[in-house]
């Protein structure tokens, strides 16, 4: 099990590589408690990974770094590596499988990785790199079983406490636990009275799960759009450090994440995948059993699709009554769409789309359904909005 | 006109509740010059404001400060001038007209500030403010015509050349011109060789063509999604600084703002307004007449609605081939689309809408035209998914 010795060690490797990411005071989300949000989205690579590939391959002999490092990944393990190994003069090959997207492949170029495509899941991936380390001798940089990746990950924790060193709590995303177990580690030592707290998304609560049995265990299946943390199984020495120190594990819903997310975005103006919006869910939903305390919530990266991203606004506005969709029964006679354009106008409705629909079953052939797709400022105005159109004699049907 | 001593002053004034922001150095913007970014989407109240309305509000004698502050603005000054108050204890009334999103209202109200909204355009509400100004005492709280305003603005100035002392270039956004005025002092006097360059939307160009002009002139109308730099007259005390020590004006496009704010978001994960995009859309696109220099990007701020940024990204999305629409003219047989979707689905495009148009008068009565909404990873993607389709015997219409 790794020790605060190790933790401080990685630091002097990586100090002068990694960014000390900013730790930022958060009113939106400071409520019960008071809210720090540690920024790592902002850390060289768009996550905090860099810093265990980092203490990883620079802790690598000569003879080990002539022969070159090869991993698999297709999310941020991957430009971590790729990036740690450039840095350290290392010639770099990363394994990706063919359904990684095109924009992290190109990432790990841009890093100076050698970037080999292999058919199939991510799983064979791993495979053709294990592989290709037997035969070629490429050190493997695995990212779930390596103290030194672990101790690497555990600066974010020393770098928190000096930040803020009166901290009562820390809050750690959680896929393979290699992040939560080097913070605890860092933050039990240097001040044992704060607590450590994981969070998993309840789709993916394999830690979650071992932690309340005290042993591993695995689930059979992933339900999560927070790629960076969805896992099958923890990853085994973590556990160790975690059953050990840290002082629970908590779960949040998707919706939940993607609230936060938005939230993030919205007010704090912090880019955060779905992995990295887990602490500040936890937050907003009053997961965390602490009340009158400093919290930081470490945001772990913003690697997140900008499709993902597009989708999880989307949804976002529709929980807010900032998207509105609005169905009406309309007579097919002149004039009635425009009369019901104009009530929607003068309500301040923005209408983005407008959909006809004259083949239900269940209408008069005199009539059709029309649905408005519109951007509203808010859950007053979307219902002004519906009751003027009542009010003016439409029939809105009921979803 | 205002120096050196009265930025350093400001800074002092406002040191203690301002934040150093991050001056991060962007691998994707960097090319013909070395580019870094300076993240004032991260200040407090997400824009740079905070520091001008601080530096003002603190400079107020106890007598003033005892009668309150009032001002009028939709957007980034609200919240600047309501938390500066607040924070020196002062009683706040912000006027904003019934068109302001109910979110900036909220911010304002969440900082501490009385908000009255008034009937009309910002104009009514700036009218209002200062009828109330008049009518009550309250002391008025300007943006573009204010020295402490404009010195507090240029510690950004200050900060930049601390944070990276061998810089060649700092790039600057315009609306009335305070910002870049205030960093022209503070950078000329610290670093006499370090150029100082402004950005404009080209569909908001008062300052740029003023400094062309060499006199201050307006513009008769604003044409630009970027509301944070939307105005139709420079400052006049910015222009007479600006005029002097300013080495170019540049302008960019609303497409170049759109994919600057995409850029900053996907790969830098930051998210920005159209207006603190502009830098980064000048850097992009080759318009800073430097090469092979140390060059800061201003972002001067995050507050974008969330129902503007989903367009962006849509936008952007459209034009990287990422969101595809393909439209086919189909014959109105079973099995047709079933087979489209599996060839659509085994070229690794993500089918989000399908829509059906039977009515067109230039197509046979037994076919219709299908239009498939996808999600593509590239343009490479995109081509292979027309030309499957093509050879499957599928009739593609040209959009």
């Amino acid at each position: 099990m790794i020790n605060i010795e190790d933790v401080k060690n990685a630091r002097e490797r990586i100090d002068e590589v990694t960014r000390g990411t900013h730790l930022l005071h958060s009113m939106t989300l400071s409520g019960e408690n008071d809210v720090y949000l540690k920024i790592e989205s902002l850390q060289r690579t768009g996550s905090f990974k860099i810093r265990g590939a980092f203490n990883k391959v620079a802790s690598l002999t000569d003879e080990e770094k002539a022969k070159g490092t090869i991993t698999a990944s297709n999310g941020n393990h991957a430009q971590a590596v790729a990036l740690a190994s450039s840095l350290n003069g290392v010639k770099c090959k990363v394994c990706m499988s063919e359904k990684a997207l095109m924009s992290r492949m190109e990432d790990a170029r841009r890093h100076g990785a050698d970037v080999i495509v292999v058919p199939g899941e991510i799983e064979d991936a791993v495979k053709e790199a294990k592989r290709l380390a037997d035969e070629k001798g490429y050190i493997y940089i695995g990212r779930d079983e390596d103290d030194l990746v672990m101790a690497g990950n555990g600066t974010v924790g020393l770098e928190v406490i000096e930040q803020m060193p009166d901290l009562d709590a820390v809050v750690v995303p959680v896929g393979t636990g290699t992040l939560l177990a080097g913070i605890a580690v860092a933050v039990k030592a240097v001040k044992p009275d704060c607590k450590v707290y994981g969070v998993q998304a309840t789709g993916a609560s394999a830690m979650s799960r071992s932690f309340r049995k005290g042993e591993v265990v695995s689930i059979p299946h992933i339900n999560t759009f927070a790629s960076g943390i969805a896992v099958l199984e923890p990853s085994r020495s973590a556990f160790e450090v975690i059953k050990e120190k840290v002082d629970g594990i908590i779960t949040v819903t998707e919706d939940e994440i993607a609230s936060a997310m938005l939230a993030l975005l919205e007010k704090q103006k912090i880019l955060a995948e779905g992995a990295g919006a887990v602490t500040a869910a936890a937050v907003m939903f009053d997961k965390i059993p602490e009340s009158g305390k400093k919290i930081a919530c470490i945001i772990s990266g913003g690697n997140v699709d900008i499709n993902v991203l597009n989708r999880v606004i989307a949804r976002g506005l529709m929980m807010n009554d900032r998207r509105t969709n609005i169905t009406i029964q309309m007579d097919d006679k002149q004039g009635t769409l425009a009369r019901a354009c104009n009530i929607i106008s003068e309500c301040g409705g923005n209408i983005l789309e407008v959909h006809h629909d004259r083949g239900e079953s269940n209408i008069q052939l005199t009539s059709c359904y029309v649905t408005f797709e519109l951007e509203t400022k808010d859950a007053t105005q979307a219902r002004l909005l519906r009751e003027t159109l009542e009010a003016e004699g439409y029939q809105l049907v009921r979803q």
